[in-house]
């Protein structure tokens, strides 16, 4: 069984359902019915008027929302682990036209005020240092870590102190708020988030994800910024239909839910192997090569994180009987 | 009934399909066994080794193409009617950090090679002008038009003279094939192509083309560019199902004839009333605003092209006794 | 003697002697107390506050300009012969990261308004195609013509009414006023100019244009492009001494006369050779090859100017006795 | 006095006077006589054919030439203290058009073998990570460290190995070779290196720094990206002519040697506050805010460097009479 990816899942009935109900002739691009529904559907689940934009990706909803957010000569301050540093190739680069992402530290990839704000302060105001225009965090974190709605606001109001825009990284942001148990709202716009990448792809959706802007009128220039970047479908009403079915009956929350207790089940599994609290859907535990090998022999996949650790990923397809296996795998190491 | 373009028309019944059964669990990206089947089933159809690459769009096709072909400080010859310069909101420009695209005329969109060499002669071959670097057509054309192998080959021979790198934008390369009946190969590689954008969407995908590199070389820093673009699906399988299914029993090029022969079903109906001969399955005819009144009024739908004109686009799904009404309405008229 | 370009002359002794005079220890980059006099000083000459940057060339200073008003996705409209065009390998599209020039004709290289309308009409406004964000005109233009400030209004008026930017390369802008004799005010922000390149290079300078922002708060960002393009020199003072030194005693006006009056010198002995007006310095004329190579065969020398006609530039230390031998001989073909 | 930056020292007599004698009417551009002799003046210095560009700035030096070595998907390592990190202002980026750099720690702004090795180590050579193109260091560094031969060697066998350019910042190279006493060779191509900046504003020049290419054919694309970046001047010879002033006679080395005598001065006089050891031109020392400001008030202007440290940096122009009231304060502190 594979645990390296909620990636590599397959796509959930509904979603799949509403591809093949969207397969009749209709406008092309986003003139479509499925697209026109989206602000309104969004900005009924946010409680706030949204724009939001279908793209394939989430590397190409992060960039845009920084491109957003930064002009080329700006900065992004980000984790060093963040997805938009170490996994896309440079998409930020690109679609900022050269922007530069801003380091900092913290565990379980998670930014801490206090690191920002000591960023802040040691750049130069002047022409010849890059000066920062966004902040970028990933929540659920890459290391699984989840941002509350009042560590959200706290870097929220630095970015608003200091005049940055503020950007969330949700490839796994279902993940994020079915930890939470709170409204989208609250960790998002209430807590001073500008736009969201809203991921879809890896809780059940086949290739589509949603960039949400809360400031609408960010929205405008992405529009274009989509074309040129080749995003804007032709025939775009099969992701827009895949955004919909997921926010219908809540099937984003269900399938994040499950694959969030599946991780729990793995946590409790591990016990003092993890190497970070179990918020959402990954677990990163320290694991032997020896032991690592004896999981992989019963036909577990996942990947080595490093040297000692190793990184599993559930998926909204596991429920508590696909994931025993593995729970039990690792208790009995 | 809507004849305004073959982006809208519904997904063909095999890729349909090959996409439910890809829907199962893989390796993400394009780790999958079918992204794996690709550079080996399009090498056997284009009869030598090609490199391919599955994007969401013709637009990402030709700027990667673009960017691999041109460096930033090159220039593109094209032609004025050009998507890449008409309708891609820059995207050669983005992906190929600002090569300049140098636009020649040609009736119907097509390029002649005089006019290329006409252009060629007029650039100073010092630092102060944009150099050419490459050369790029559609086949078919913007304007219905197709190349056939020794049109391109002529091409061809110019870009090998001047050392250029030679774009082929298929938007519509099945409707071209299908019109031309010669293998793939000869109006591509074997005229001296380089990169081909080979597009299924129009023709009966949901939301996959293929960037063909026949410089298999050329391929290599587009993976990385694919990737930094936003354009590396991580369910990649249902992109590349999506290309496997067309060529399977050729059903790439029975959608292309259909499509082509609902466009001779209109040009006949037009007669005289056509501005360019009709060789694809786009119909561009003279039409006087009252008579575009009086067809839209019957229910068809089309776009208007500049003053008098009209265009008409057939798709895949199109069979005689669907344009039957359309054509009947136009030798009415 | 060589007539082929006023970049080729030397620097006049006023310049020169600025620049000795600089030659002590001050503040690096941009803060010594000659650099820090550009504001008011252009602020004097143009009757308004404006924000200066000094740069090293004609192609920083358009490039800059141009990126300050026109987004990576946008367009500038400008004539098919304007330098930012033809002579500058793609900066324009550098510095703006890919902004597409949008190219109108027009007789001695001047735009006209209804041109201008025309392919403004022309764009479709939706987000498949670039969408105009600037214009540029060069006064005086690559042909040597003169927009008067009416002209330069008409065209500014279309730029507010689109809301484009408005840029005026002024390589040879010293030139322009010389022959329009009014007040540099006139010619440029009250006729709707935002962005000026005022050129003082060619008209006797060393190394040294003024980027002139009409509304101050377009530098705020330049400021950065600028340090990032490696245009920030570390000894700036060098170059704001050689701006002083043109504007005290109006150096720039009386430079300018000198090299206009060589060119009416010239224009009157060419007669109906003459294929423009002669309004600055530059002198384009009908010469057979063995009229050219008789002139090169005395001593003169020049471009060239495609078949059947070469281009005269007369300089700021070419006076009536300088110019009198190449007039003399051109009058005895 | 000041000794806060070299960068704002006057120019040197040579070379004022070399500029002078290059003010007379020759060829626009780099076509001058002055520009035509850097090439072999450069291959004679480095005992190998060079191809030499002249720039105004070290930034466009830098930037340049890690255009010609890094793709813009790729990446460069530095050190996180690299000029070309901390004070271009995203230069490195936007020439590159996105290129990342990847920082690495180490004493004294010095880049060693285990470190870099370490970083590589590192990456996933896969397409969601930025792959290293370019390895480049500044030479002396930034804090006043000079790498020998050995240690550039070390350096240049990791990037032989890898695939990677090597690029050297020398903004002080002429400090690090005057402090090295070896051939220039020794350090550059013979250790490894492809491009060097090679620094002279700073030692001297006014304006003039040199792009020295080792492996001539980087040099083709650097003249369009020169051009392309607004740095072509067109009256170029007066940069060339300062170029060639300094290594007559070996003014460059002569200059460097008195500026490096300085530091040793301030260095004796600074004993056991030094923070690093002093090799170039440049002292940072341990000062008390108190002490710093007895040092002000004494006349002495410099930067403080973070806080209870201090930066000093000695320049051409200042002799042993010149520095020894500033060595005698800190000895009296």
């Amino acid at each position: 069984m594979r645990f390296f990816s909620d990636n590599a899942a397959a796509v959930c009935p509904p979603v799949l359902d509403a591809m093949l109900a969207a397969n009749t002739l209709d406008t092309a691009y986003n003139g479509d019915r499925w697209s026109a529904a989206l602000d309104a559907r969004f900005s009924e689940l946010f409680e706030t008027p949204v724009s939001v934009l279908w793209v394939s990706t989430g590397t190409a909803a992060n960039a845009l929302a920084l491109a957003a957010l930064c002009p080329p000569h700006g900065g992004v301050i980000c984790h060093d682990q963040a997805h938009i540093q170490v996994d896309e190739c440079g998409a930020p680069e690109f679609f900022t036209h050269g922007a530069k992402l801003m380091l900092a530290g913290g565990a379980a990839a998670r930014l801490e005020p206090d690191t920002v704000r000591g960023l802040l302060a040691g750049i130069r105001n002047d022409v010849h240092q890059v000066q920062p225009h966004a902040l970028s965090i990933t929540n659920a974190t890459e290391y699984g870590a989840v941002y509350s709605p009042d560590q959200v606001a706290a870097l929220g109001a630095i970015a608003r102190d200091h005049g940055l825009g503020f950007h969330m990284d949700g490839a796994r942001f279902a993940n994020a708020v079915a930890h939470l148990g709170c409204s989208p709202a609250d960790v998002t716009w209430r807590a001073g988030v500008d736009a969201l990448s809203f991921g879809f792809t890896k809780n059940g959706g086949m290739n589509a994800e949603a960039l949400v802007f809360f400031r609408p009128d960010l929205a405008v220039a992405s529009r274009y910024r989509r074309k040129r970047a080749g995003h804007l479908l032709s025939k775009g009403r099969y992701l827009a239909a895949q955004l919909l079915a997921m926010l219908d009956d809540d099937v984003w929350l269900a399938n994040a839910r499950t694959a969030n207790a599946g991780a729990q089940l793995l946590a409790r599994a591990a016990g003092d192997r993890l190497v970070y609290p179990v918020e959402a859907n990954e677990v990163f535990l320290r694991l032997r090569a020896d032991e690592a090998a004896k999981l992989r022999a019963l036909g577990f996949d996942f990947y080595d994180w490093g040297v000692g650790e190793a990184r599993l990923v559930t998926s909204w397809d596991q429920d508590a009987a696909a994931i025993a296996p593995l729970a039990d795998a690792i208790a009995a190491l």
